[in-house]
Parts: structure tokens; C-alpha cells; sequence
């Protein structure tokens, strides 16, 4: 049975990992007869949003613990995560990917990344394994690689600019597909970045998820 | 377009909505060309439970706030909801199901249930709409109506016992398959009361959603 790990980023999409990106990735994992191995670092969120008012709140979160929610308790911290337990890699997008993996959302092209998160992607790929990554999460690669790899984070032309002044190729993608980067085993999808709801961001992720299994054969 | 209340009890399996099982509802709710309409009630969690650990935290947090985060940002208080407004109600388990809308898990057969809950409950089972309920959340049923409704929280003698001595018709029920009782109108599955992994929860969750929407025409 295929392993993939699936790096959450905290529970909740204003501060964490989006939470129906994460749990329709786990599910088409299964349902794709593969096993999903959650991780996430060991540190405390970059900040605690009300989800309801959109304001941040005068709290303190750890991100490993709060992803355990979504894991079911079941989830190891990033550092444990190594290229050679592991077949594929995917990661859900939310806030997370750009508050807690990298400070994107703060710093745009100028921003850094987890370097535990960004060595264990590096890894992955020197090792030939697959990446999948959606919604925002894959603004983060142009910061990893120093090569120009082919991705999407849907059709909005600011961020897409952003992503090009990092180095990437931005394809626009529709919300229901994917873009595959066949050379670098590189799969991502827009998600919420367009999703008007969690069906049209499930067809996209469920796309994502059976390539990234095709391309660990 | 129909629409289906779902009601929301915080966010993580120990002390909130279990999350796997309330996307996996609002996706099957969008799949069905349905409409989620989300609903948690705007109180204090019974406790914060740490999901790496399992052990109590010394905090303090709101239903509505934390359940805000599966929904998106689009929930509205409990006392918001009204069986004029709704086509059927769908409740997810996990603790807070147990542990925020009612006292089940600490008082077992003596258990409350919260009132704004029980009223909205019974109010569309009087106006011959469906009720979906998964996992432990059936158990609130046998303190909501005075006559025996037939529902399954799965296999498990013991907690089967306790329900009964609440009233109910217990069946016992395998994990991808749900119980109906036409007359009431009332649908219920095991979910994570069973389930070893996310896709056994979802196949019985997309049953019931399914019938629950049927039972609407």
C-alpha cells in the first residue's frame, strides 16, 4: 500500500490548513486504496483567527496540536517526516500553507519557508516521489526550487504575477482540473482559491490526488 | 433547491463535531445538488481536549466560534434555525454531540439534552421533515421524543443498552449501511462509532444523506 504524507498546517482555513481541502485529500487517499501518513510542525501559529468574525484572537495555538483535529489524533511532528518512509507528499492549502509553512501571506515574493517543511520537499523530489499541493500551498515552491517548475494557483492574475517574480510557471487553471508538471512529478489544483463551493473543490482535489498516485508507479 | 440544516458542536472528534464526518456531509449535501445551511450553538465548549494527547487543556472555547472553522466562516446560532426555514436536519457526532448539545457522555441514560436543540428537533420532526443523525449523536434522540424511534449507533451492546433503557429501538448496524425508520422519518449510521478508516465513515454518511434528502420529497 502506497504511503502518502499529508502535511497539515493547523485546523481551519483563516490560520490552518483549510479543513475540507485536508479531510477530501484524506478520503481520496483511501478511497484510492493508499494510506495517508498526517505531519505538522511543532511550533505555534503565526496567529489565532475567529472564523466566525474573521478577527484574530488573543491566543496562542500550536499547530501540530490543532492539526491533530483533523488527524483524529493521529499525526506525527514534521521532522519526523523523511522521503524514505514515503511514496507521495500532498499538501492542503488554508492560511496555514502561507501564515505557518512560509510567511507568504505576509511577505509575497520576499517570504521564507518552514526549513524542515522546505528540506523534506526537496527530498521528496530528489528521491523522484511525487508532490501534490493545492490552493495556495504551491506559492511556496518557487521559494524551495531554484528551477522553474510548471504550477497553478487557479486564475488570479496579482498572485500569479507574485509566483512568476519567484520563479515558477503559472498556468491558469480552472477550479475542476489540475496542472501537472509531468517532468518534476509536480501536481496542483486551485481549490479554494477558486472554489464557490466544496463540490467544485472536490473534483479538483480527487484529480490531484489519483495523479499523484499514478506518478509514485 | 433543498436545503438541510446541519448542526455543528465545535470542531475535533473529543470535544466537537467530528470533523471527517461533517465535511464528508456538506460534500455529499453539495453532490446532491442540496444546500448546507450550518448551525452550532453559541456557548462555552464542555472542554477543550488537547487531539495530540487526549488530555483536558486549560482553556476555554465557543461552540460556534470553533465550528465556524468546518463551515467555512457560514454558520449562523443555533437559535437562529427554524423548521420553516429547513427541508431536513443533519447531525454529525463526535464529543460534542455528547458533550455540548447534550450531557450524554458524562450522564449516560440521564442525560440532558441542550433545550434550543431539542426544540428545533422536534419542531421539524412535527412538521414531517427528516432527521439525519450519525455516530454517537443518535443517542440524544431517546430524551427528545416520548415514543420509541428504531436507530443504530452501530454495534456496540453496551451503549446500545444505555439507549434503550432511554427508549429507543436499538438495531444493530454495520458500518457502511444506515438504519431508517420510515414512519418518523428518522435515518441514522454508525460513522466513526465503527469506522476503522475515513472511507467506511463516508460510504455510510452518503447513504444517509441520500435517503434523508429522498425522504423529503
Amino acid at each position: 500500500m502506497k504511503k502518502v504524507g499529508v502535511i497539515l498546517s493547523g485546523s481551519g482555513v483563516y490560520d490552518g490548513a483549510e479543513i475540507h481541502e485536508a479531510v477530501i485529500t484524506l478520503l481520496a487517499i483511501a478511497r484510492n486504496n493508499a494510506q495517508a501518513i498526517c505531519f505538522a510542525p511543532d511550533k505555534s501559529q503565526s496567529d489565532v483567527v475567529n472564523h466566525l468574525t474573521g478577527e484574530v484572537m488573543a491566543e496562542s495555538r500550536n499547530v501540530l496540536i490543532e492539526s491533530a483535529r483533523i488527524a483524529r489524533g493521529a499525526i506525527f511532528p514534521l521532522a519526523q517526516a523523511s522521503e524514505n518512509d514515503l511514496d507521495a507528499l500532498i499538501v492542503p492549502g488554508g492560511f496555514g500553507a502561507a501564515k505557518n509553512l512560509s510567511n507568504f501571506a505576509r511577505l509575497g515574493s520576499e517570504c521564507t519557508v518552514d526549513s524542515t517543511f522546505s528540506a523534506l520537499v526537496k527530498n521528496m523530489h530528489q528521491a523522484g516521489k511525487p508532490l501534490g499541493l493545492m490552493c495556495i500551498a504551491p506559492a511556496m515552491l518557487g521559494k524551495i526550487f531554484d528551477f522553474p517548475l510548471r504550477l497553478t494557483i487557479g486564475t488570479d492574475v496579482d498572485t500569479a504575477e507574485v509566483l512568476e517574480e519567484m520563479g515558477v510557471e503559472h498556468v491558469p487553471c480552472p477550479v475542476d482540473d489540475i496542472v501537472v508538471d509531468e517532468e518534476n512529478k509536480v501536481v496542483t489544483t486551485p481549490a479554494y482559491m477558486l472554489a464557490e463551493d466544496i463540490a467544485q473543490a472536490a473534483t479538483g482535489i480527487e484529480k490531484l490526488v489519483a495523479r499523484v498516485l499514478a506518478l509514485t508507479e
